[in-house]
């Protein structure tokens, strides 16, 4: 099954609706020619699968975004340029941009009730992108987020206020550039699971993050876990991960 | 308080140990000139401060046994040699040594009945010791441990017999050196946490687990996250933190 | 010799089609001034010299695709832009322009029945114009291809269905990026020669290509080779000539 | 199925050598606490098991060498240091060293006819123990085998002699450390597949082999493919799956 | 002194051209505000100042253009832009434009007769406008250049017709991107000091030339002295130290 | 004037020890083969020249240390074994060794009172060597030294209890290993210098230092200065040459 | 307290601009929204916090801008675009941009006279940006500034004029791209501290200024401290904070 | 011809040592078994070839000698440990070590009178074992060499009475670690050839004398040119090769 195709034919009446989204659901992948879309994803992962928007192109992405939701999905589309939404939200008027997270939704239906409690945590305003990448995957998959911004530790004391709500949140994502030295200090004061986030910012010889990343992977405190530099998406998705089995 | 000039003062019977002991608990940091013993460290963060034996003298090592014995707390000791034991176990006859996991416990007391699921898996034979190291960790955290070893991707039809196993951890820790492909392979199985953990294994270009710590960072499964190099230690510390709130 | 001024000649009427193309011909070297084009390559290396467009003007290419065609030779331009093929196809309209690989064709004549079977397997989407370079080098070179896209570790469910078409290749091209696993992952299911490539894909750490790379050179997979990041078309080639002798 | 417990039930006369034979060769995996050794491989990929010897116990190899000696399989243990094969050949007195590609072969049997020709060309002295393995995993593997050694580009003469040699050849592995021009020069004058194995020889800045693995990574060749630093064991194993298939 | 106050009162009339030009010849050092410029390196060092024009707007480029001119000095600008030369023409049109080369030239004078001899071969056609600054700076150093260009590793038989330019030579500059081998070959072959430039030119994993760099340093053959990625101008004044001295 | 034969001379009587001594005060250089020894450093920059050990032999380390003394100047020995110590101490009973800074000490008289303040201060138990070399340099260049050890941000609390002697140092040297995360947490807190040592403490991806070394160079907190890896020395110096000029 | 919205409300008159500011004032902290302005840091830092324009918006930086100014606090935006200049110009007219520091400056009354004595040395041309952002820095804190400026190590004797200059100061701060050797020749001739600055200037192999970064981490000379690629900003305030406690 | 078969001959007098010597001669290479010397290299490139013996046993590099001086050729083995020099003398007593140079030379009569002037500069006491090397060869290649040894950049006045030997001669080779500036120092201050050579001395960051490297790659001087880390061997072929033909 060749969605393309199977869409061609749908858009010249070859094909009604219900009989092309009835196709597309009884195969677990649907073949765009350029992709094969991962549609039982969510039954063996929790999640579905998320559209990565660098390196494809507008038509792609909307395409893809057409395939899901006609296999009755939520969407997620991350690294989304304006160009992106634009091919989408022509196609799919409800489709929302999300200008901080750089991303695209489009609900299916209502979303269900957020749960637990994860914390995403930021230490300078330029890794707010980033930050907001993670709070936004993390609630699409189920989870109340708290953002806590621009905390970094050149002036520790903004932290103390947040003690208690880093305590009570099942996960703490923290994103960092330069030194990346956050997550270091928040994890030696709470005894919750912290994803640490490298950023690309910074100047100099920060190496586009691996700066903040090494930093990061030499902690001195014990149990904080990383992800790659910029990889917002990943964390929260980590995170959701861990708050959706939390008591 | 100097805790080797106290210790000095109950060996040579200026003190008593019940006094020396006292005096001990009543602060939250033992200052034994070389280092400074955080004692109240597991209230804060949830776990007992752990003896990182690489780069102290077998003597330091078992000084700071005493000191964490007298307080009352269970002991762990990391990346010890046989000469780090030796000197702690002719102090502390109940010392165990782990050899495969390179660590040294010792019980003030019964531990905690274990609870959960966390699975540690390991790709080949030479990841052993660090995933032994995270297992222990995570068990002296409280943690139910299931063993999965030497089913890496070159025969991954081994993997297949855990996939139960796996799905009902609350996080699954992977050991793997190499090219480290083994986490993006079990984190397109499963809807858990996954952590990654690379080792320095390998030949030529693996640049003491660069290759594999890489490859981690970039998996094309969302939601791995990952530690340093053969840092078991930690990988079994976040494991067991998520394992401790999960439902 | 210098082609250019030969050019000239012809193209002033000084010098007729006939005799140009025979001087040319003569000569295992056409000396172009900025370039001297190897003619006798395939005589010695059972391949034509083939055009590397990038740093090379449009009209530098369209001078050489002259001078082989004079010489008699199918040509291929690989790393083409439109506008390399555009200078090329004003002056030879039978060219044409394989979009998704990159790449200029141009046949002076019919080519030869293709032989044997080389797979090209990619993982994702954005490896898809490596993985088109090396299908198209390896059929021009005489190979039948088969393209197996879209097959990546983290749905590895996805690549079952393509066991019977690897383990009938005489050799298996696999593009991948991120964290470069798909190598290893094929390599342990067949008994068939695998050449890797990791493409510059990926987001973060993946340093343009050295985190799949790292992964590849260090597969615990043995008999797997790899090529630079991206050289679809060095993995080509080195398919096509196993190809050749292959029974 | 625990080997090693069964080889003690053997030792103590508990079970007959030819039921624990038995019981070894129906199950496809021999579980030996440490290792799982992969008994169906040779079926699976072409080749059995290898072992890898380095941070092995000697002890730890001997026991692979048992089981799949047990299994009925031909034994090749590669970066094998003597206290090794002291450990091997106590066991099993038909093992034999193989000093310069430190190597321990085990045959079970007449080995079968090697067909074929695949040529092994060093640089220089230092290059040889890795050229050495392999041409010896080559032989093991089948293939006849051709030694051209110490022919590097600083006398480039040297290798004009061996010229024939390497066009009838189905496969040339070229090992060179340094700056790695040996495989370009070869692959240019030939049009048979090169495999280039870099090796850490060579002092300042060749960075234990990045040096000459950058050098052919770009040779200006196409077709070269690339392994490991110091990876002779990989590269003998790629050029007798293509012999094996040569016409 | 600051030349571009002493230039606004020549243009003003304020001054005479006479008495600036003095003016300026009786300083070692003319101080543009944004540059001092060194007027008797000739004197110390065998060579005019050479104008290194990247990172300098065309009017810095031109005014320091002016003050040498004024001091008597030939002048050579390298790394310079259509823009630059446009500055520089404007105002002293008998300034050249070495297209190939990137550079300016404007002669005081006659130029002295040529001596000695020097070749300078590229691998490539990409590497030429490298070589050419180094063929260029050479020739405004008083050497006879030899330029051979396009001879590199792949089809090695090219270099043959020219080993004899190469054996009367003062010294070779090598120019070569890629894996960076035709030093090794040039310097196998002859007895004459050879100085490699390595180029950015490649793909892949070429690291912007760090790749032919470290296989020049690295190189088997002694005697081979290096120069930093695309530093064609350093090339040209070490081989004109060498030829200016030759005998 | 060479010193090994002046002090042969002295050894056989040819010469007598208070002609020797005034010789080398003579002239500002001592030339003893193998080094030149700067006599007239301190009078030049304020300090006397200081011997590193590291690749001396015992014995040249011993002749150095001669021939300051007999120029009148007091002596610092760094990196030094208990080799060299024994070399030193053998022909000048006087000579101190200093265990933690790995330093000897030789004085000609009474060292000047200390003067102002500087704090040294040291994240983990394993960092204390750097620190005790900045803290015993900083000491004999005149200053008063407050060691605060063992403070790192795992426990953050620790540092609470320094932060008056900290803001009334005239410069602070702060020693960090792992994720260097203690200059930024200090710098942020206090008005004065902060001299960042990254040492090479640490596991897996720390780089022998390159982590905290990039965390430090990267710090978000502004005026943060930075040393080489495990360069106490370095920073002792710097931290006593602003200290001798602080009011 | 979110300024933009407090800042919406002066503008639609809801609130005074006296009642706004002292809200401001009330706070240590100004919360943006995307910013949290650090108030009181000149109280803890002895500076006020400075506005780095990279990575922000012409409107954030004017936002900032003005929330500082409302604080009363004297303004410093450095890696300040001509965008960023107007954004800021248009709201506060007395903003002043230096285009050579690529800086904006803004008093909210007169400054403090400068005291000390501070030099700033660069080596070349291109390096003056940089150091020119060192000296605003240091001015902007208090001290009096000698620029020293295209004094690089190709022509040493131009440095001789001004040692008198920098033996005078309390601190100097040397600007130095390519090899980086300036900060250690003038290190070698003065007693005062010297913080070296590596810049991105060069051509080749000085990746981006590790070149330079690394000869002054690894300076012969001790004392030498030094700051990030480019990071004149750093030095600066090193420099000022040094000046401001000399006697 | 294989060298060992016909030397052990020799030894049992089936051959006699004039047949064996004949023997020899007559082939341009002699093959070791594991090495075949190019005898005819001198011939070709001006010099002997040299022994590395890094990486050869001790009897291997005495086979080379004895195979070399068979053929009349002077010889010189570099990176000669006491083991290989032992193994040497004892079969050739007129062998010479060089303890300082790590070199044995041996002479099969006299050699030329040296001719012309190479200055070979080092900046550290440490550096001397490379200096000695590049001295040593250039003296073997005829050249007449003076050694300036200890006259670093941090006492820059040590080097001003050596710089009417440095303008006179026909090339210079300067020898430095840690930050490498000397070769732009002396470079700035005469006319001559200078060849770099970086040394892996250092502490800290210098990364085994990348620092050194970069340092003399990136030099602000024209027409300095660098060899590999401790690579005095090749400083010293390439100074003796201009040496020859300088007037």
């Amino acid at each position: 099954m060749n969605l393309s195709n199977l869409l061609s034919k749908v858009a010249s009446g070859e094909l009604s609706p219900e009989d092309a989204s009835a196709e597309i659901r009884d195969h677990g992948i649907a073949d765009l020619g350029f992709a094969r879309v991962d549609l039982h994803r969510k039954k063996r992962c929790g999640m579905p699968e998320t559209i990565f928007c660098e390196g494809k192109t507008p038509r792609q992405v909307a395409d893809i975004v057409t395939a899901l939701k006609e296999a009755g999905q939520h969407i997620l589309a991350t690294r989304a340029s304006k160009q992106h939404f634009d091919a989408v939200v022509s196609l799919h008027p409800e489709a929302v941009f999300h200008e901080s997270a750089r991303a695209i939704t489009l609900d299916v239906g209502p979303l269900s009730e957020p749960v637990g409690s994860i914390a995403v945590v930021s230490a300078g305003t330029s890794d707010q992108p980033v930050a907001e990448e993670a709070a936004l995957v993390a609630e699409r998959m189920g989870a109340k987020v708290e953002r806590i911004y621009d905390v970094g530790v050149a002036g520790i004391h903004r932290l103390v206020h947040h003690l208690d709500t880093l305590k009570k949140s099942s996960a703490v994502v923290v994103v960092a550039g330069m030194e990346g030295a956050l997550p270091s200090v928040i994890g030696g004061l709470i005894d919750k699971p912290v994803i640490a986030v490298p950023t690309s910012i910074g100047y100099g010889m920060n190496l586009q993050g691996v700066s903040a990343l090494l930093a990061m992977l030499n902690s001195c405190v014990p149990g904080i876990t990383v992800v790659n530099v910029d990889n917002g998406f990943g964390a929260g998705v980590a995170a959701a991960m861990i708050n959706r089995n939390a008591k």
